[in-house]
Parts: structure tokens; C-alpha cells; sequence
């Protein structure tokens, strides 16, 4: 996030193995105050971007154990496996950490091709155009039949 | 972010023409306790998410009016022109917003084709690798030649 000024000794640690013994990678992340990271799932095919979410410590391990996406939903206050309503997984194929820690994106492969809750491809899909936000990709699955 | 739930009535809204008079686009983002916004930067290009960061209202209104990225440093608390010391701006091409209205996503050209303040072209260079964070991605700018 802070592709700014260099931050001397913390932008470069979480790049550098000999200061991560294997297994402390969790402890290289930099949480916020609620203990979250924020995560970008992008499609590993077409580089398309689907969604922002964010993570906690037992998000982000769950992910990395099970080879799926597991989120940290803000408004439910509970983990958030995504897809466990509508069916589509994220399978995750890469994990990236920013250059100062508080940012992963993950790169998956999105089951039944919709990652946002309205049925579209991605939840990024309102442009700005002429000062107005225009839905510009199509819904591709009802979101009636995402959530029975 | 929120692609999970549906959230009637929020989620949708930004995407209705209906619901935003010209001019009232900036009202639709729902911003966080601290007035921001995230913000993606994605490669216009190559598709590469360079990086995240932040926006208050004015930095996405100098955004919109500029055509160059400008973010809120949150380790600053100072809006921060991206490129102005390293002077690889970030020209935007297009500007989306996600299906909850917290976060933007933006299409750019990066001057200079590198984004990270360690002289990579993307933050996210770290990648999980047998439990370490491998720095994956070659460093293309010399830091001490982007920060004179």
C-alpha cells in the first residue's frame, strides 16, 4: 500500500528469507487495529480483478491450508468461506504479500466464474463515466439462483 | 467487498444510473471510519495489480480531475501525488467502483513501469513459497535513484 517513501527495514523484511525461518511467514504480515490484512483476488486466467476483501490470522491460514479462499467478513463478524452459500469457491493458486505487509493478493481460479454476489464476474463493476458509476459487466448467474 | 451476501438496496445502488444524478457519483462511495476508501492500481496493459492504497474524497476528486492517481498516505496524513518525488506518476485510464461502494479500482499506465518504492513494478512481490515470503520480482529502478 505505501509505495511511497522507503521505509528502511520494514518494507524489505517480509522480501527477505533469511529474515523469515520457515513457518514464521504469518508473523510477518502487519495486521490493522481489527486485526486484518486486506486481500485482492485476482483471476489467475485472465488477470481480471474480482474482488477486495480482508483477512485475519485464521482467514488468511485457513486459505493457505485448505487451497481456498477464506475471508474475514466485517459485516457478519464471522469467517467467511467464500463461496460455502453460493457454491463458488476461489481456488487459490498464489498467495503475494505487499511490500510492507498489510496487503496479500491472492491469485484463483473462481468456480462457476462469478465472484460478486450480484452474478457478475467481478464486484468492480461499476465505471465511472461521465460523473456518473455505469454497470458495465454483465450478470452472468441470477442472484436468486446464487443464494436459495 | 462484500461479494458475499447480497446487501438489498447497497450493493446495487452504485450501479443504477437511476439512483446517481450526474455530478453525485462521489456521494455513492461509502467510506470507512477514517473517510477512505481502498484503491487498486491495476496495469492497464499487463494486467498486473501494482498496488494498494488509499483515497479520501479529495484525493479521488483530484484523481477524477487530474487523470493522475493521488492517494491519502495514511503513514504521512498528507495527500500524496503519486510520482511526485519519484516522479513515476500513475496516468488513469479508467475508474471503477466494487458492488458495495468501499473500494475503487483503477486502470493505469505507470511512468516509469515501476509502482513499488523499492524500484519493482509491483508492490506484491512477495510470494508464499514452502512457508517464506520470497521476493520473486526483480528490482528495475535503483530506490536510491527514484528517492534523489
Amino acid at each position: 500500500m505505501s509505495a511511497g517513501v522507503p521505509k528502511p527495514g520494514r518494507a524489505d523484511a517480509p522480501s527477505s528469507p533469511a529474515a523469515a525461518p520457515a513457518g514464521d511467514w504469518i508473523g510477518q504480515l502487519r495486521w490493522n487495529d481489527a486485526g486484518l490484512v486486506a486481500a485482492i483476488a485476482q483471476d489467475a486466467a485472465s488477470g481480471t480483478v474480482l474482488m477486495l476483501a480482508w483477512m485475519n490470522r485464521e482467514a488468511l491460514e485457513l486459505t493457505v491450508a485448505s487451497g481456498r479462499a477464506v475471508y474475514w467478513s466485517r459485516s457478519r463478524g464471522r469467517l467467511w468461506r467464500k463461496g460455502e452459500e453460493s457454491g463458488n469457491f476461489q481456488i487459490v493458486r498464489e498467495i503475494r504479500l505487499d511490500c510492507d505487509g498489510d496487503a496479500v493478493l491472492l491469485q484463483v481460479e473462481q468456480e462457476g466464474g462469478v465472484a460478486c454476489h450480484t452474478g457478475r464476474e467481478s464486484c468492480f463493476y461499476n465505471r465511472l463515466d461521465d460523473a456518473r458509476w455505469i454497470a458495465v459487466e454483465p450478470v452472468l448467474i441470477d442472484p436468486r439462483r446464487l443464494y436459495r
